[in-house]
């Protein structure tokens, strides 16, 4: 069954809102088997809205239309959506005997426009509305199932799961239709998009069931999304398990997680599982950090100090920092880094220290040490260790990435490859 | 002008991500007076593509698609858009050389799957992109004008602003259509949306031009959207200057801001005006009051210290604060709020010192002190003050709310307000 979700409403079309109800949705389709093949978004303009609706019954088996059921004038989705499929209106008087309910507990009369929201083509099925005073609409036409649902997520949604989902299971259970589509996301560090396509690419060429996806995550991360149809949930997550293993045998180690969790709770996991604790020192990064060790829950068994040492006496009275290695090298250099991740591991009376100093701009930057570079040390028992790397992007990006690749060498040194 | 954006990308449509670009762009372009019409969405599918854009080229002037620009055999924009308008595609020299410096940074070569990214439809204009290594299209083709942009928003949104606006400006200059809508956003901290609402009743209701949009910002903050409408930019901006001045008039210091500088940059002028320094100590926020302090370029001149004390040990040790105290009132307590900004201002040599100790979740809560539970202390010469608050929501929202109120109290502290 081929999808086609159409959201009406001026606001999102000129950006006041996002619209996050088709993304919702999706996900929720793509539980039975259901692909969304094409998303429209078009203003409260009835021509316009006639016209890809139109489009939609084409391509689509599905078509879902959110929002333009309120009762402004503005509101156009019941009214163009029956006269496209040539249909009356017919008022539901159940409905209306709730509008008058509804409208009863505020002592306000049921007025005109309201009762509009009680109109339905005919044929529809009406699916009620606990949140508010605009019904659903379900109808099968032709070969086309058609939805209409209010726009606010809050009404749509439980809408959506509680009503809809129902009535597409039930109606692809007739056709013998009834598949599941499921995903999994494996989280890359350490290898840009182009390396990841380069060494799978046998695998991306022959695939079939799952389908993978690479996905750059503004180039600290790559993301492999693996797609499977599959009669079953458990069949489902066979495929998926199987490609996964195929793709862990050839990216190995690059591959750090799965599906929602970010770095930080791969380091976590290897920290808890080796019984480590660290302590770390941030310049440029700015406590960033410090703040995603800390995202994870249980973070307080290992984090035992974050420092930001912005200035240079802070990181002497802090860190212990040698005053003379700041005046020959620089803040921001190799020696002052070891000795930040030497010192934060002291004051932290932590198994390994970390320090990052860096230069994360728009100003401070020279010829010699231009905004982006970047030192990150790892200090641990007997062993040290410092990358130099020269960051390109905006003070916000250089933080992050920073902070990425902190986690990053973190990680390869738990694993006892880092060199 | 009318204008279709068309978002490319499986994940998209499927749901795995949540397209922001196309309201961005769609905001940026009614400063232009341009309206957008239609926004479409589909998958990395060449066939569907194509149908989706050659519907856009016969329904708008200005057909914007955003994504599959990567290396990836399923980034098919660039070769579908050429094959619909019957364009061949033509290697751009200047954008080879590009990915030979790019990779060269890093010692890699550059790989065919990359080089596909330098080639461009005949006659079309590159669009350099500084953050990645998919440049954007500009062409101009019949009446239609067709603009290509990497999907990244941090690539896109900065392509679009430096180079594709420009050249809308010029082009609508020429014929002679340039309307300005022109919009101001006064930000807001500490008053809920409803009381908002409520205290600008009169001004809301007499809205025409400019129209005025309060968004409330996941309870955090409330923005208020002011948008002018005018022949031109200074008739524009003389609208909105007089209606925010009306709206300063109500709400007075509530309104910490403007446009997209968080509350962050109003403390930093505050510091900076008063020739103040500031050392934090975090307990449950991790690290995050310092990572927005220093997301500020120049926050070094302010920030002394940030020392993120998760256990009971890096608060006795890096702060002083008293073991017995710990022992009696718990680490999440308004005593030990206060010893931690005593601390963090000895510690740092800093004028201000604060102290945020909370119970993050999702455990370690009990019913006398629940999750969410934070105090946050700020001291100062001679003058102490804690508050106590219950936030709700996920580990990640109770970090934010702290950090956020955090910077919330010490705008009131620096504004005299604090009490």
């Amino acid at each position: 069954m081929r999808c086609e979700i159409i959201a009406v409403g001026t606001e999102l079309l000129m950006g006041q809102i996002v619209n996050t109800n088709g993304a919702e949705i999706a996900r929720e389709l793509a539980g039975l088997g259901v692909g969304v093949y094409y998303q429209t978004m078009v203003g409260d303009n009835g021509e316009r809205l006639a016209e890809v609706f139109s489009i939609a019954l084409k391509r689509a088996d599905l078509v879902i239309l959110c929002g333009g059921l309120g009762p402004t004038n503005d509101d156009l989705t019941r009214e163009t959506v029956a006269h496209v499929l040539g249909l009356p209106l017919e008022q539901n008087e159940f409905w209306v005997e709730k509008l008058h309910e509804f409208f009863g507990r505020f002592g306000r009369p049921v007025i005109p426009s309201n009762l509009r929201q009680a109109m339905l083509p005919q044929g529809a099925k009406l699916l009620p509305n606990d949140r508010g005073t605009a019904p659903g609409i379900y109808l099968e036409h032709g070969q086309n199932i058609i939805v209409l649902l209010p726009g606010p997520p809050g009404e749509l949604l439980p809408m959506f799961r509680a009503q809809v989902l129902p009535l597409l299971r039930e109606r692809l259970a007739q056709e013998d239709n009834l598949a599941v589509l499921q995903s999994k996301i494996l989280r890359i560090s350490g290898l840009g998009e182009s390396v990841v396509a380069e060494r799978l690419k046998d695998v991306l060429e022959k695939q079939h069931n799952p389908t993978i996806a690479p996905l750059a995550r503004g180039g600290l991360e790559v993301h492999l999304r693996l797609t499977a149809r599959a009669a079953s949930p458990a069949e489902a997550a066979r495929l998926l398990e199987e490609k996964a293993e195929e793709i862990r045998c050839i990216l190995g180690d690059y591959i750090y997680g799965e599906d929602a969790e970010g770095l930080e709770y791969s380091v976590a996991r290897l920290l808890w599982q080796k019984k480590l604790t660290i302590a770390v020192a941030e310049s440029c990064s700015g406590g960033l950090l410090s703040h995603r060790l800390t995202a994870v829950p249980g973070s307080s068994l290992y984090l035992m100090a974050g420092l930001v040492t912005y200035s240079n006496e802070a990181k002497i009275d802090l860190l212990g920092v040698d005053p003379q290695l700041i005046a020959r090298h620089g803040a921001v250099s190799r020696e002052v880094a070891l000795q930040m991740a030497t010192g934060a591991r002291r004051t932290g009376k932590a198994h390994i220290g970390m320090g990052i100093t860096g230069i994360a701009g728009p100003d401070g930057g020279t010829a010699e040490k231009p905004v982006g570079l970047t030192y990150i040390a790892l200090a641990a028992d007997g062993r040290e260790y410092c990358r130099e790397l020269n960051f390109w992007g905006s003070r916000g990006e250089i933080k992050e990435r920073a902070a990425q690749t902190a986690l990053h060498l973190l990680r390869l040194f738990l694993l006892g490859k880092l060199s």
